[in-house]
């Protein structure tokens, strides 16, 4: 690698999850969601774009699941020097970038905290992409769930159905959607006002989200469609300067 | 205050900044706006709702403008740390509800980890509101800043002039928009795709937006507006039960 | 201020601490009084010897006080921290002397390790000072009070009927001296062995000393004096070079 | 998870490293051999035993490559809070024991510490397994070798080229031996007396050892038989209790 | 010791410093004065008072001295981090009295700070000794030295000249006053307000005041002296309970 | 010191321990030795290689008896702060060689670590050395211990009848061999897994060996030959340059 990364190419960090994700879907949901996006997406345009897909991260802070038996999840402290440390290595590489492509929502806050950490402290332009922007982040849900699709729900359920359907079990998929939420005009998933959140706050289920009618075929559909977005956004990532 | 406060009440800490805000602002702005907003909605809606006003934290995240000479910044690590003894002690006065009262954009993402750490680690529910939203946060901007009014620029300005006109200097005020920005789809200020950035990755300007224009009366309507969603907000806050 | 701040420059700041002062006091009292005396002795003396106030430090080290339900207390470690950063960015000013004006007597050992490390860190000169030197670090304490008028006590409790009279409620102001101490030759407050202690060793009442017979006349004489002395003090520290 | 994995249960953790191999191996080089080698024993006993895999650390304590810009590297102090989270984790699964499988010889001593506290903070049986162990922990290596064939030598180069002949470039394969220490009776690979070294005081060439005359034969071989050995041990861990 | 210690026991730890002291003094002057009273006060009074010795800490916080080739200095963080190991194990041997027997001045804020903290975590009572109270922090000093004779002066070379002259060198010893300190009402030692410095702020001497007519016969009188106060002083520890 | 100290020279910094050795051996077994073999060894070849024995460090890493209401014992991550400032002024003295003389076993894998990172971060030369090596780590024991004499067995027994034998107790010296480990071939003292253990693991005796037969005549002779391999050990050490 150190001979050929040049201050063109772009590092591509996975981030993913080792979390209850309800009954229905395994606890590697997040990780694989990453790894495949991103291993699709780094085929597609890494030779164009000069893209270096690195190992994930398999745990990371899924401490909204702290109550959950199988759930591993790392603090936000160890996190941030874990970044810290990826960073300052991915500096010494002459690349000038580092993309981190994460899979679990709950990490998305510590991400953004880290992306100005490396910028200053080692120089890098960094990036934050999600394969699917949460809902609570501003990304889309559906009505049945009253934009609360946020944690295995039909979009992530359908995206494991098509990637690895050995894994999920629709028999035990049941919904639960915190619907009081709804009536709120400002504490709400992606309101102006946010809330610090325990998966368990809305009940011993585990999900938060509808997973019933989730299909492979829809997922195949986001998932080519987040190859798509990534592969766009990658292409921008490479030329980004600062809008200068 | 552990007399009187009790599960019902709400803790309501604003953060402020001490950090460079153009030639024409003062250091203090994001502290004074926080401030000042918090007081008004504390006293219009505070024997309601029973809200306690909690001294501001006036230094925070502010690395950003961390090339600048006069801005004063704590680490994340830090802050995390300060934050985490707020809410040891806060949980430890009876009260269920900490809100906590953000004036400056560089330290969202901070505490939306914050706000989760002290609900898993003390109980507590946790809020995160803002004066304004910060465009990059989904927040609105004019069309003449090409939605990236984000530090310095119209709004901001013009709240300024309008609570503490004595420390403002129009006569430096000036536009700096990064203009290459909007062309992207999605590495942009609220777009799919953040990324880190410091202010003078911009230019040496140290303004994010066009202060052209400001005047204290749209200060005004801006600042009497984020009083009247505050206490709205806080109403919604006292009700707060995740939906169940 | 980065534009005139220069290395004539002192820059000043403030700490207080909410903590409890016994049932008559308000938790701001440290607070209130520091930055009050740092206010007076700044727009007395500022223009002549070129002081600049920072904003203060509301929460500090107060775990003496860490039974009681509303005290908001920084742990030792991440308020040195926290120091840390001020100090890093006060010597980015360019300004060579930084002083701290400290309200609260639970950090003076703190903040003398403090003043060291940013010394040999920063190659700042720094400096501690009190609007009121406690009893247990040197200063004095009345007759009545064994000397040990060192939390609430008749000068503490008069100074804040001076600054906010209506803060203060003097038919719960009650005396509470360990007199006991008085017998020991060594382990007392400001003998030759100190001790580590939390104020409910010393009973449940919050209080050590006396504030009975306290007076606002007495207070504004108090606060009179402390700011005259500040005064000589940052003229000495204006000047100050180890004595070479 | 959490409702099949019980105090019979062990969970395994493969430990790799992303760092220079020479110029004839790939950097996931322990990290391949230590995934490889953990899937092949849990297939093999896992249903037996009642083995749980858990996904591999790919980024760990390399430093002694640090030298090297394709080289990543975690800090010891956060690999041991990420081995404290885990540990924690693992803990709440209800397994009573974790089974550390390490392929990066670097990683050793920093793991031995994390066995006794995950031991005594968690109660959790803990073991550190090798698929090789290193000569330096001592383990065998080649006359050739002279002892030290401790880094991209004959028998890791031959494992990589029996379980990924793709990323093998025998071309380059070099070899690099510290002949010099061999005369050493106490300072050497192995002694009685252990030393800090980094690849580079070896020279520049990245490898300590000789891959020549590696081949994927041998690499079989050594594979199977680490396996084999790997059952064996997991075998004994189960039954493990600390000789009573 | 498990056996015998009970909560009637006070646990003496003695603490030195490995630091310059001039040329005249050796870097373990604190060191063996400390070890020296702690022995001599535990070897007269021990029974009577059930003190316990425990083995002293030799390397501490000596940063003002960092700029010497010669001195080992732990840092602020890591020694309240190792006083706090100390604590939390002493408070476990079912003693309830742990005595500090500080031989180094540089060691003094930060001992008063874990003083605090180990009282609050671990219930602790916890005290400060010294051999000699420095004269900046309330102790006596000589006229010849104006006050100001805190390290390597006369007494503490006296003192050393007593218990092991075959360590020092008087022949090198030189007198170092700040001697311009002393027109200062508030900025000095032992004055209103304390300042932070380092050794060489002072010169490049090494030593501040005066060991000039030092004599092992004061030395002798000086720690008869102190052993006869610190004798004292754990008779008072023995029977204290905050004045209750 | 800084006059004398040169790159030639090795700074020897013994360690020891403060921990439970059964009911027949002192706490300070581990400290006694290592500090008696220290100072033998730089008796007998100071001069020639230019040794400079360093104060010991007498608390360390003895987690592994933390059940024992006498051990006082130093957390993994503080005795990394601690040998990582030693090594910082180790650096400064400007000799090149550190050594670590350790007494005690359970800081092994942890000094092993501190090695590389001194190494990496100061540039010094670091070795770890033991009095003995426990048989854990490769050293020898007896046949009646089946190879487990690690913790207060016959050789440490004996050394310390030589040294000391005013502290040993030999009418409470009991065998406690966990027979049950040496049917394992692989998960056993010095196999090929290591486990995590604390001394109660084996029972409540705190002896993991077999003390009967004990006898100073014994002790001088491995007391001696330890001295005489130390010496070897320096003599290479003050010549190693890995081999180069």
């Amino acid at each position: 690698m150190p001979n050929r990364v040049s201050d063109r190419s772009t590092l591509v960090l996975p981030l993913g999850a080792i979390e209850q994700h309800g009954p229905h879907l395994p606890y590697s949901t997040d990780l694989l969601v990453a790894e495949a996006a991103a291993q699709a997406a780094v085929e597609r345009a890494g030779d164009d774009l000069d893209l270096w897909l690195l190992p994930a991260l398999a745990y990371t802070k899924s401490n909204e699941h702290a109550w959950d038996t199988g759930t591993f999840w790392i603090s936000a402290t160890t996190m941030l020097s874990v970044l810290d440390d990826i960073g300052r290595c991915a500096a010494q590489t002459g690349a000038k970038r580092l993309a981190l492509l994460n899979g679990h929502g709950g990490n998305t806050a510590l991400l953004g905290v880290a992306c100005r950490e490396l910028r200053l402290k080692y120089g890098l332009k960094t990036f934050l992409l999600h394969p699917m922007v949460p809902p609570d982040h501003g990304g889309a849900s559906t009505a049945n769930e009253l934009g609360m699709g946020i944690h295995a729900g039909i979009d992530e359920t359908s995206m494991v159905m098509h990637l690895r359907p050995d894994l999920v079990d629709m028999s035990v998929a049941v919904r639960n959607v915190p619907e009081g939420l709804a009536q709120n005009k400002h504490v709400r998933f992606g309101g102006s006002v946010s809330f610090g959140w325990l998966s368990n706050d809305f009940g011993p289920s585990g999900v938060i989200g509808d997973p019933s009618g989730s299909n492979p075929e829809l997922g195949k559909r986001l998932f080519d469609g987040c190859v798509t977005t990534l592969c766009e956004a990658f292409s921008e990532i490479e030329k980004f300067d600062f809008g200068r």
